[in-house]
């Protein structure tokens, strides 16, 4: 699907930082040796592995730093499906602020590119349940945002985006509250009217003490399939059901059916690995 | 191998950033729902996964910058092998304050053991042939200086750390310089004394022009291991030879009996994924 | 109340850019001019004028920033009442460093706890209804965080933070969608399952509108009292009930007594003016 | 009056500042679910108050950042005078970008014009006796360039910018100095020639000690009418005679009737309060 | 003379900067491979030139942000007259951290007592007239700050910090506004009262024209020294004068003798050169 | 000769921090008080001293920054030789802006033209030698990036950009490590294959020792010509050979007609001064 764009101000300063960290204190200066001041390059970015795309804001975003000489054509936009030869755009410019720019470009590319793949594959994988997929907060440091939007681009949902919007009450905070009541209700008590609150659960006696209390949502905590459907028959829609822990597009479709409103996985983020995409050269100039 | 550590101005900014992302504009609300402000926790860093540590300064300052009264205590260094239960370091202070730094934390961990990890695995894989294994330009974006770094820690050496530093003529300088004599003469001429240049060649033809007229190093790109072979056997020593595109860890050792000095790999920074690594609570108070 | 204080590195970059500001290319010139290298003070930071404090941790880290070997002795936390009269804390250290982070620790203490002052008034206001007093996104651009933390302070509630950590359906959204229906729906079907929804509305028919699809508050926008009696009635539990517009400490009473669940304010951090706090002199030395 | 304008410099980090604050991880997650992408909307910017407008080129900034499409169409330049009702200018462009910069842009305006309006408000009640109006260095952190521009616009003028770049000795300077002619002696060795001098005092007996001496101004801290005429008779045009400290709208003209060159108000930076500025809807697309 | 030390909150970002451009994304990698991790080291930092101190401060918040493990112990205080041989401080640590602050801390030291030096040199050229010396705005872009403070610890003293902070009417001012007088007279009314009007002449018969309206100073732009002459008698102490304009050490005598108040030159800033100042070893451990 | 450009990313926050220094928080007040705000002026940039250009892109950047309706046109390239009078460039717009970016853009374009002439004249010294001028790391904090591009647009070289980039083993390592051949054998094994390593010597004995192990350069310690000449025999073409310490344009031809391969001096950078380049009026409007 294609995601709403991410505002530029959210995206400028990881592009900056990124640019900084490849063009050192020297900039290129292989293409500065061996490239002629004047000479035109056009390259088509063009997918050598199936997935979906994300990032063609960052693409063009590192071109206009490096250069606004670049000009950018999409082919497609973000959430598009890939095949191995899917063209995603042309670069055209000179050749010099080109090869600056590239591997910038391509790495973010790649990494959110990645990142949409997967979430489009564990998608695909609970498709027709009705069933969304969610991200964590385990994400790459910087890169939150992007990620994120990368999870929506592949069909994927977010989870909080950071400690301070959402309420989310684990194993230690239960401990250290002295019990699912006192947390749920101090909770309920310390958020605003605009925060869900949501508490991790291991079994099923926990489940029954939270539905005692109450709360937006419950995280079930690598539960087994069956243990996951007595779960979601007791909560009876009262709440959102989560489950999380060890799912992989294998086991999705089991732990789907169970009957859960969304599952999460960290890997979705933090292990994607980056989709293969690389540039062609077009002509020359 | 214990990596010499990054000097602190370089991973500081990191952190920053990272925390800014993780606590918004509230910190953890949950903590401060349900913590009181004087309880205290210890926690273990415990590997779940076997690998090879990287990024405990990044644990210590990120646990630093939230509240320097969280005391952190190492078992091991970076670089050090973790199996499954392994600990890796002990986390001791104010509750609300250790919750605060925990995500930023580990997600910095986990990412950069992923790398770590995948690097001493394939380093192992071609142990006692003397060919070193080495990491490229494709990084997570804003993360380069401790993608590096954690390459080091699994024992893995760095190619250029930017477009700045190093001369590595690809495909399209050769093509926009119309040929290998000419951009390698232009390097040569234009290349600070401390600068090497590399050359990267397809085929044995464009590796006898190379040899010709000479180049630090040479990246034998895509070659099988036959090719390799004779291509190690035409440098005889005179430039360092790199294997480089789609080794893995189970054609490594037969890429590394071919003879060249090094092998290099994309994906030990950008898809290594994130190493598994947890927080045990050791006591509260 | 007592606030969870914000973690330092949402407070530090506020305090270094106001710094910069006040300390110029030459730092304090009169002290440098006028006071002894190695001359010390003590000064009590004390209200001049009723209210509430907040904004003592940017006390104390402006002058840890200007130079650590300033001493500061809190006799209060944030939260706490004051009177004319009241002391906060004591500063004591070098004078020209004392006299370099003065200004920028009292503008700060002064706006915050003004906040939190004219918060705790309207909460008075309400008091024994049970009816929350929240803020807005109506902020001083640069400070949101520091500003909801006084609100906190001052007995107050917060509504989002930003536009990305809750759905909020205005006017215009709706003259977008094409009704209150499918505003919400869109909503209901785009928004994270951590994603709390409220919509705007000015009249009892839009509200019965909203009651019929349901979302989680509903913002009474400038009703009066008796019809604000009306729509509580009507929504009966079934969502949070928030008043807004043109509500005053004098007007409070009133509203709160129609049973809605909170009242929201702009004005709370956007008019609230500064509290009167000054330094007195303790001792010279 | 219309004041110079600030150069871009100053103002763009204020604003992406506050665009990341208010953008947060994920931008405006209520037009993304509602708003169609291709959605276009005309808003005017409307006064609902009377006062003095400040901020225009903070507003064109935010939209600007936020998304170079947005068009801004103005209809008077800050300094000029708003009745309630009165259009500021007209934003043209995609309906999402439009509110992802909307209460950015309102924020500012309503401050600056806030800071503005009362200003122009005290330069009022003494127009005529050729007193000036001054603002003091009791700003918000942050905004201190664009406060004082705000005064500019109201027709007043500022004091010192910042500690560097005046000398203003105060009670606490004499005190530790030893007396006023120490203290002006010190201060005239050591300031630069560009460097005004003014000293604050309490009574006319120091203010004698001070005319002995010489300075470039003195401020008549908290003194009565009559001893204010007292004062600017005796300094007798060798000074600058600055009035400060609770001077109000109400007791202004009684001041200025005294003679003294101008008059200062802290209150004007520190508690003006937002002036009432709206959006006004004037087409969809 | 030891001049009022800059706060660190000025110093600090040049630092962080300086230390990123210098450490790279790896550090110090001749360190890393050739000395031993425990390795400490003792350093004297030790002129090699005769001249004057400035920068002290730097180089113990460049060891300090590398490695709070190093200690800088002081010999001297900025200001103090160097000859070759003077030890300036010692410095004691770990031998990689101090290699990684070594330069930078030198480059900064160096440069900030090339300035104090030539300062030094220029005042004593003017010694018993009681001419001041002043730096002007001709700074190294980043360093101004530092630079203007390096004038002080040689004895000098500071013209405008910035364009922001006093009023100087050049040729072209002069030019654009039709005249000297209507360029005084805009001036004296547009700008604050804390605010220093100064304007440039070339002959006596503008001096004769300002005059007739009256300023703060007068910059008597490349006159000889017959007619500096004439122009101190023209002013008879009504103005500070100022000469300025292709000033020696060798000609400032005679031109000091004529009376005026102060000479500047844009070359103790923009020209004078590092001091040569190295670092021996003392030993090592 | 022409440099490749630095790209923008690499100077852009170079100029935003010598703008908000020379801009303060006001702007420029001479200018908003004598300027009308439509008067249009055109300057040309002129050199008044030989040399060779350096920095036109900050010009141009600085005018950008301040006010996009500046048009800059150049009349020859960074590298080009200037004599007194030579023409640089013109800048036409807005008055105002024109005197608010004027300074900054000066100030660095003397700096690095500085540089490049400097540079250029120890070029010229050694011309035919067929040897090569480089610079250190050396620089102004800050500008290292800056500055090594001007040392190329002055027909330099650059040694190393940082710590990072290369092994520069020195006395110190030397001393630390116990010896030439374990220091210069822990570099090769630590060192990637993309970094060259070149080591410091004072004496023949040591290049012996040199020799014996093998380096990529060594740097010839202030040795005199005689000497110079028996190192370079020694080496035979096997290292690049450099000569550093004490070199001036006076000695230079002496020691290139060694054979040494390249010269390095610090003072191309540390202490090469302005290059006087002013602005004319050429009309106004």
């Amino acid at each position: 699907m294609i995601p709403a764009p991410l505002p530029r101000p959210l995206i400028e300063p990881v592009l900056r930082r990124a640019l900084e960290e490849d063009l050192g204190l020297a900039g290129d200066i292989t293409s500065a040796c061996v490239v002629p001041a004047d000479h035109r390059s056009r390259f088509a970015i063009v997918a050598r592995q199936a997935g979906v795309a994300a990032g063609l804001d960052c693409v063009e975003l590192a071109c206009a730093l490096v250069d606004p000489a670049i000009r950018v054509t999409r082919d497609l936009a973000d959430g598009a499906a890939l095949r191995p030869g899917t063209r995603l755009a042309v670069l055209e410019g000179p050749s010099r602020s080109l090869m600056a720019a590239e591997r910038t470009a391509l790495n973010l590319l790649g990494h959110l590119s990645g990142i949409a793949s997967v979430t489009a594959r564990l998608v695909a994988a609970v498709q027709g349940t009705g069933v969304a997929v969610a991200c964590t907060r385990k994400t790459t440091p910087g890169l939150r945002a992007l990620e994120k939007y990368a999870v929506r681009a592949g069909g994927g949902m977010n989870h909080r985006y950071s400690l301070a919007d959402a309420v989310l009450i684990k194993d230690n905070h239960i401990a250290i509250t002295g019990g699912i009541r006192p947390a749920l209700e101090r909770a309920r008590a310390g958020a605003g009217h605009m925060v869900k609150i949501e508490i991790e659960v291991d079994d099923l006696d926990q489940l029954e003490e939270v539905l005692a209390v109450g709360a937006d949502a419950v995280l079930l905590d690598n539960m087994a399939p069956a243990m996951l459907r007595r779960a979601v028959a007791m909560v009876a829609g009262r709440m959102v059901t989560e489950a999380s822990g060890g799912i992989t597009p294998d086991s999705a479709a089991e732990i789907a059916a169970t009957g859960v409103d969304l599952i999460s996985a960290g890997w979705l983020t933090h292990s994607a690995g980056t989709l293969d995409i690389g540039l062609d050269v077009l002509a020359e100039g």
